[in-house]
This record gives C-alpha cells, structure tokens and sequence, in this order.
C-alpha cells in the first residue's frame, strides 16, 4: 500500500493546524513511500525551509525511520558514516521527518516540517502522522 | 505583492476540481513569483510528471509569461535559442504552466499541471489561475 | 518591498571599498529577497570564491539571518542537522553573509563577501548592509 | 591578458547606458576569457534571463566567438552537433553574447545581455565590448 492523496491532505492539514497552534510559519511535505512528493505547503516560512521539510520527509520514507533516528543511527554507526547525508541528493537528519503509517502499521508514506525548533517541527510531523495512523 | 498561501490553496484546489472533471490524473504545483513552491498536490499521476509540474511553474513565474508562450518564444527566436532550456536547472515550456495574478494584473505567481495533454493541462492551469484573479 | 539595483548596487559599492580598504581580494554578491542575483563584483580573487560570495548571501537572504548565524543554529541544534548544509543546493554557513535591510527594519535581500577571513569578509558584507539600512 | 574588474564595470556601464536607452529590462554579466563571471546587473528583468544572459557571455568566452556565430557554428556542423549545448553547464547560443578584446585585439572576457529582443541584446552587449576595445 501506498499513501493516497486523500490520506496525504489528511495528515498535511492536521500538521498546518498544529503549525497554528504553535503560531509558527513553517513548510510542510508530504511524500509517499518512495519519497515521491504529494503534497506540501509553505505557511511564511523563510524560503529556505521549502528543501529542509522535503529532505526530512524524503529521509523517513526512504528509511523508514524517522528523520531523527535514522541521524542516530549515522553517528552512531562508529564508522565514517557522515558521507551518508551526501547520498539521495542529501539527506536531512534533524528532528521533523515522521514515517506514516497505516491502520495496520504498515508504513505508507512520510510527512516533513521545517521552521520551528526540531521539538516543534517533530510535534508538527508528529501531529500529522497521528491523523491517519 | 507576492501570493499567500491562503490564494496558493485556491488556485491549487481549483485546479485540482478541474483535473477531477476531466477524469485525468496529474501532479499540480503552484510557486511565487520567485519560482519557489508554495502548495503541491499529486492526484495518482506517474511519479516523472511531479517534476514536470513543477519546472512549468517555475518557467512560467520566472519568465513572467505562460510556458507554453515561453515555447513559442524560444522557438520563434529564428535563432539557436535553444540552449535557454538548459537554464535555471531547465526549463519546460510545454502547455500547463499558468502566470497567477492578482485583482490589479500584477504577477503574483505561476501554477503549472502535468499528467494530461497539452491542452488538458492547460485547463487545468488556467482554472487554477481564473480562480484568484 | 524587494531590493532595487540602485540600492544593490549602493551596498556593492560600499562593500567594494570597505575590502579596498583592507586591501584584500574578494569577490561579493548582492541578492534579493528570494535569493536570484541583482549585481556582482570580482576584485581580482581567486575563482573559487565567487560562488562562495553568492552561496553565502544566498544563505542569508533565504533563510533570513546572516550567514555564520545559520551556522550557529545548524551546529547548535545539537541534533543532526548537518545535511542542511546539502539543501537549497548547497549552503554556505561561514562568516560573511549578511541580510540587508530597508529603513523599516524588513529583509530585502543580502549581501555576500568571500576571499578574505571570516571576520574580513564579515566586515566588507556588513558595510554593505549599512549602506542601505 | 585577463579583464581587470575596472575595465569590466566599464563594459557593463556602457551595456546599462544602452540598455537604459533603448528602455528594456534586461541583465548583464560580464566573464573574463576563462568564463569567470567579474561583474553583473540585474535591471528590473524577469528571473529566468539572469541565467540567460551568464550562459550568453560563458558561451562567448569559452569559444572565443560571439554567442550567435557559437550558434551558426553549431547549427551549420551538419553533424549531430546540438548536444554541444548541454555542454560546459549549458551553453545558450542566441545573439546577445559578445567578446570582449583588449587595445591589441586579443580575447579578454565577454559580455552577454539577456532580456531584450535577440536584436537588442546583441545591441547592449556590443555597446559593452566597444566601450574597452
């Protein structure tokens, strides 16, 4: 399964509101399991956020983690693994990419945000993900 | 003036019920008058067409005209001016890349669809366009 | 409001006789609001630093503070945000970027400044932004 | 022999003055003989020519012909030649690219303008070339 554009509204329209809720102007993305964007939306962020919630997302979908956790698992390879964020065009790995997932756990897709503080943009992604898991 | 999210959403949902009507699934994008993407949505269109969708607004919001007269431009030139594709990370000027303006003419914008034909596109498009200005 | 080429070219100038004065070899770029180039000046620097002098006003105009702020907030998030430096194909988070202003305070575009040390080009950058604000 | 910086600011007044002139927005790059941009204005045109008019001065520069004769030469290879565009980043071949040559007539950068009429832009940038040779 994959994530449809139904569900991808669903889940980027439950993090704008949580966006609101924090008052912070942010961009959000939403890609499907492949990374593929679907849906996406920049709420006054600065310009150069707009890459930073794509790449976020893109990282949790291709990895199935996310954003954060596949960075622990970077460094904490004790290898010289840095040259990873390199890989797929570049990669993000800060707090704000969270895997979506199914009603069976099955993971479908990723939502990014980025603007706020990494605990923000993980509540934002957080946020979205829950709408639909 | 540069277009707000709130107008991004109109153009792109108009846009979107167009596509629904014509039964043909695309991938739409609207950016600002810099060419930054601002709203997006991919309604089961194949994954190469994002890009296309994408590149049309691009070409359209930073030319300033609609992508396909771009096209009729570049290949009117009588000239070897086609090398321009090549620039700004490359051009489309294919049908489906609209200018967005507000109330006063003054471009605010660009939304381009792909997935369709030419034409189909350019309804598309220009539906997204006719519905904030 | 936007950056005009009069004011561009005022913060150049300024910028220009500021690294003049330190009698170093730079290049500099002034960008608008939306990071697109509106002028540029080499003063017999090394080629490799005119794209960090577009890289670093770049920097700053899109994410909105100056440069080496960008990267205090990349390395102080004590996460692993390093692969933001890939994004906006590629950022430049050294000393030398600095967001110019209009006389009411708003972000208008930046300045960049590359070839001497980072607190040179900080400073050539900075008389730049003075010129105008 | 290389452009210095003050002999490029001249070439790029004398394109602005006629640009000016002939009342076109347009912008201008200037490049040494190695293709290294030196010196550029941006006037009021549309995004997408600031591009445009590097590539036109680079093509100039790296072949040592005008931009328009790069293009005849190409077109007139009777060969399978268009994929030289893609080459060197991208070149762009239309009128509006012109050497730059020093007193003795020797090639020392070029200067391309990009916004205009193919016509027009050949007119700005050869105002720019006269103005040193």
């Amino acid at each position: 399964m994959n994530i449809t554009y139904s569900d991808a509204t669903k889940a980027l329209n439950a993090a704008i509101e949580k966006a609101g809720a924090l008052n912070i102007p942010v961009s959000i993305a939403v890609v499907d399991n492949g990374g593929h964007l679907i849906s996406f939306a920049r709420l006054n962020s600065v310009y150069g956020v707009i890459d930073f919630a794509v790449k976020k997302a893109k990282t949790a979908a291709m990895f199935g983690v996310d954003s954060d956790i596949m960075g622990d698992i970077i460094a904490g390879a004790h290898l010289h693994a840095y040259g990873m964020i390199n890989a797929n065009d570049g990669l993000l790995t800060i707090a704000g990419g969270a895997v979506l997932k199914d009603k069976e756990g099955k993971i479908i897709g990723a939502v990014g945000s980025s603007g706020g503080t990494p605990e923000q943009d993980k509540e934002i992604a957080l946020a979205g993900a829950a709408a639909i898991s």
